[in-house]
């Protein structure tokens, strides 16, 4: 069996890594270097909503993350971890997980 | 049931995001300016083909997208489109579909 | 069926790209770049270790893929190889792979 866990949002990212806070940290700073949110004119997508950084936050990060199942459970290595990276803060959001196979 | 949606091509991307051109513009300048294309000499893969730039735009954005099929449909979220994402734009280009799961 | 392969360490990438020495020459340049190793001090995640820019590259170039099986071998284009990148380098590392479907 797998699972696929993925956002349902184009501003947000699931993916998988280390549960510390500091790293987590880390990345906000390192995103926001790679894709600035200022200034918000730089970005032809800016119209309405100023979130385009996020949409390319979102491909650094990742969509989806697919994760084998074995004895029920999820097959991971020591540390990984799955998380929901939001970078835009709007709305509701929804995460879809999908179980295939036998 | 899901969808597995990849590139064959080492230049190129299949990702999810919004079907809006002044968003793929700015996806344009921005991997441009993450893996720039010149000068090409910055790159020992530029021989033959000045193309390393695109093997590394293809990585940020992504080889393939794995998608849950609901009722027999793509289950996206509001805003959610597949694309090929072209980096080098040389040759003809495949994408390969496959659906697996009940 | 669909093969998934992820590397099992939240500092390595599993990808798929071409298999030249040039290029993966280019992406250790690239990938120092986008997110250096130096100073370590600039990640908070550095204590007891200093590999947060191994997490951050790591999530550049992915932790997994899924790859079609058709006629009982991997569906590749051309140039397409799998590829395990460690960004850290300690410990001993792992690899799953997971085939699925019919």
């Amino acid at each position: 069996m797998i699972a696929l866990v993925n956002a349902m949002h184009i501003t947000a990212s699931v993916f998988i890594n280390d549960d510390e806070s500091g790293l987590h940290h880390d990345y906000d700073v390192w995103l926001e270097k790679l894709a600035p949110h200022e200034p918000v004119s730089q970005y032809r997508h800016n119209v309405g909503e100023d979130n385009a950084d996020a949409h390319m936050k979102r491909q650094i990060m990742g969509r989806e993350v697919v994760v084998a199942i074995t004895d029920g459970r999820l097959d991971f290595g020591t540390w990984e971890r799955i998380f929901y990276g939001e970078f835009d803060g709007r709305r509701k959001k929804r995460v879809l997980v999908k179980i295939i196979g036998e």
